[in-house]
């Protein structure tokens, strides 16, 4: 993508610089030859190729191709000049602004559509012409958003445009590629959807939120031994220490696991309220007069949006090391949590006991070496074929096209090692097809990178492994139905008798 | 407190009404005399002191005492009025407004700046003139209005303001009353806040949320330790079987536990997306080019807020049993939950171990007859005294002052049966004084009625258990400090071996 730009900009002085004229002339000239095209092909880079003076106006004319961008070349301009100005003629700099910016970008084989549509509502865009090229027409810059980078964001933007899906870059083996499976099927037991004969023997009930269910006493047994065999099976085993994580998160974590640009609308979003008392009392009285919640006066004592609900689990633990110094001797980190549920928004996709927007599961996360990672990863995927087979599942492990770290990140040109698999997905047969039901992820450098955690020494990766316990519990009704005779001894040794339902005259409902 | 009510009125007829005049004039005389009186003692209710007929507008005035209130006495004309002028002229009746209504109040005792601000910004209300009395003018109402009790529900937050704090009201046994306490004292083993001294060591690592840490594995050995214990002395042997319950409460349910109207401003609430991919694309191109999240874009792309992060844990309980027709003979229906956090907003409160944002809680809950209820907290009671012991702690037991659901409420007339003592607090030394770290409490029928439990014969209660586990091993520390070997029998018994702090080269911080 060839790329040529064209700013007319000002610096502003602290008094009158005509006097300067010549110096400036000098200066120019030199930056024209060495400051402006440092680091670009021959005859490439940036140049000043009009300027004036008029009292403490220091106007600048600067054309550029893309090796040199020509905002880059008018902030290069600006410490050196202000020294000279200072040092011989006491006149300060005081700031800069881009007046007028254009950048022509050729579109051969760009979507200009997609651009224009992208581009649309940027507030530093004034407008897009089609020409011969494209032209991003920009509004007046201020110094801030020409040092903070805006306008190579912009162009990252369109560039972004033409890049592959992240994940399909990454991984070496295609997506979709069965790495291992099950030795030998068993048959389905149920014949029907496990949701419908759990409420209608009334192991859970619907609760009123979207996507959510009360877990009633035998599903909440069922629940509990698979997580016991599971936590012995595999992180307990692996050497692996229980921490309890937290499960509402930052804004500002999300953005560095990047998972807010890659999913945001996948999530909850929780907003503490205001110390407001007045508001608070006028919502108790509005709701004590009337029959609705005063919703827009509750919004009126809430604080902006500052967390999400956990998706991933294993947040807390980058954040844990984030612009730490690790210790190498003490690597690997191996630990997991069981301590609560997490969420995922599924909007519509919601359904039954297998798609929930609440779940629990057991996230078993690490850091290491390269080769500690890659090898603890390993042996958590043989750990996990192990508890797959213990429960007589019909499984197998696939390669994912889904890695919860780079769903919906396009590929980019930053510095991050990624692994030649990063995803290991793990699916178990159910009604007519399979669902995933959990997987061991290696992230490379992505969370390393985005946490700035420091290593003195050797390169340091970090890997996780979900376990998805709602998932699990779904599969195995349907698998083995609801009868406790019938389940796998590694279950049925370890619950004597399952306990009662709590019944109403009325539910749960014979169908 | 006396009230008088002046209510001028228009019924809107169908057609012209002025043909049915003497049938009207007849049918008012006997409501004057029967209807508007009814249930009121001699000499009092209501009355039509004026009416008449102009096309299709029936107006009326009334006066009343606050036997029948006028608004009511409005209402209890409009059917049969209907009734005849259809019958005998195919008139019917199309709707009602109230054009002019003012009530006085009796204020002596009453205070008049209170009670201005409190309907200063109610909609409903146009005006308040203080003269002899209080005079509250409201604007035209519609039938809606009338309907919904409006007026009424603004009478009853008058009314309110002179009311006690619902728990003193409830309380039979002074809030604060020492019940029970432990046999002997020991020294606390730490003399500094338990908190530092866990931050020091590395057992747990502040987290960027407010209230909010991580845990790490000594910290969660404890805890995971004390949790087992405390589930099998209590819950397990007394025959509770455990559920999963939801921790994202819609605010419907809520409203019905009259927990958003007793601490709003305690809790987290929670929005899901919008349906609206335009809005996160866009979302994710400002995330990409701006350093800072895009707040109010991310704000364009969020509901309503619709849920809170679960404050008590109990909610789903009751939410389980709404509208259904309990089955005498499988109660006492007794379950528990420790599935995952719960949370309160302690705004500037938060601080340390032990008063935290974010939450470990065993939760057990349960309904049956009046004597089921209070035998179950009894024996949890009971059990909970012993596991204290087992601790080691030292404890007491006192009546609570602020059992959470009655938490900001006032006194009222609904007809609610509350138990002599609504809450059993338990409270262990801390340094310099002691911290609640559960509480047993029965509710009578407070949620029986707020989530319309039905019942076929005798009258049910609920009633609840909290143990609040963060706390129990913020306690146990500031007892028994860090050192495995200075632990009581119970919990040294199952941990072999502490777990290993995760370190960096620069963290845990020596001080």
């Amino acid at each position: 993508m060839e790329l040529n730009f064209h700013l007319k900009g000002i610096f502003n002085a602290s008094g009158n610089a005509e006097k300067a004229i010549d110096d400036i002339a000098r200066f120019i000239e030199d930056a024209n030859q060495g400051l402006l095209v440092r680091g670009a092909p021959e005859d490439r880079g940036a140049k000043v190729v009009d300027w004036h003076v008029s009292n403490d106006d220091i106007s600048l004319e600067i054309r550029s191709d893309r090796y040199v961008r020509a905002h880059d070349a008018f902030i290069r301009l600006y410490n050196p000049l202000r020294e000279i100005l200072g040092k011989s003629y006491h006149i300060g700099l005081r700031g800069m602004q881009a007046k007028d910016y254009e950048i022509e970008v050729d579109i051969e084989g760009a979507d200009v559509k997609k651009i224009k549509d992208l581009l649309s509502d940027v507030p530093e865009v004034k407008k897009i012409e089609i020409g011969e090229g494209l032209k991003i027409i920009f509004n007046e810059l201020s110094e801030g958003d020409l040092r903070s980078h805006s306008v190579d964001k912009i162009i990252k933007l369109i560039q972004g445009e033409e890049k592959e899906e992240l994940v399909y870059v990454v991984s070496k083996v295609k997506p979709g590629t069965v790495l291992y499976e099950c030795k030998s099927r068993k048959n389905l037991s149920l014949d029907q959807d496990a949701t419908e004969l759990a409420e209608e023997l009334g192991w859970v009930k619907r609760f009123p939120g979207k996507g959510q269910w009360t877990y009633l006493p035998p599903y909440a047994k069922l629940f509990r031994t698979i997580a016991d065999v599971a936590v012995e099976e595999i992180p307990e085993r692996l050497g692996f220490s229980e921490v309890l994580f937290p499960k509402l998160i930052p804004l500002e974590v999300m953005k560095k696991m990047r998972y807010l640009e890659g999913l945001p609308e996948g999530m909850y979003y929780v907003s503490p309220p205001k110390r407001d008392p007045k508001i608070f009392e006028r919502f108790k009285r509005e709701l004590a007069i009337r029959r609705d919640i005063p919703i827009d006066t509750l919004k009126e004592g809430l604080k902006d949006p500052a967390y999400v609900l956990a998706p991933a689990q294993c947040e807390p633990f980058y954040q844990f090391f984030s612009h730490e110094m690790v210790d190498m001797t003490e690597l690997p980190i191996k630990v997991f949590d069981r301590s609560g549920f997490t969420y995922r928004w599924e909007g519509g996709a919601a359904k039954g006991l297998d798609r929930v927007n609440e779940f629990q599961r057991l996230e078993m996360v690490f850091i290491g070496t390269i080769e500690e990672v890659k090898e603890t990863a390993q042996e958590c995927l043989n750990a996990y074929m192990r508890v797959l087979d213990l429960m007589e599942f019909n499984w197998y492990v696939e390669v994912g096209d889904d890695p919860f770290y780079l769903e919906g990140l396009k590929e980019e040109k930053r510095d991050i090692e990624y692994p030649d698999i990063p995803k290991y997905e793990v699916r178990v047969e159910s009604k007519g097809g399979s669902i995933s039901v959990g997987s061991v992820n290696i992230h490379g450098t992505h969370f390393v990178q985005g946490f700035s955690i420091q290593s003195p020494s050797r390169t340091v990766w970090t890997g996780c492994v979900g376990l998805g316990l709602s998932r699990w519990v779904a599969a195995f009704l349907t698998h083995h139905g609801f009868n406790l005779k019938d389940w796998p001894p590694v279950i049925k040794e370890r619950i004597k008798e399952l306990p009662k339902v709590p019944k109403t005259l009325e539910w749960p409902k014979k169908r």
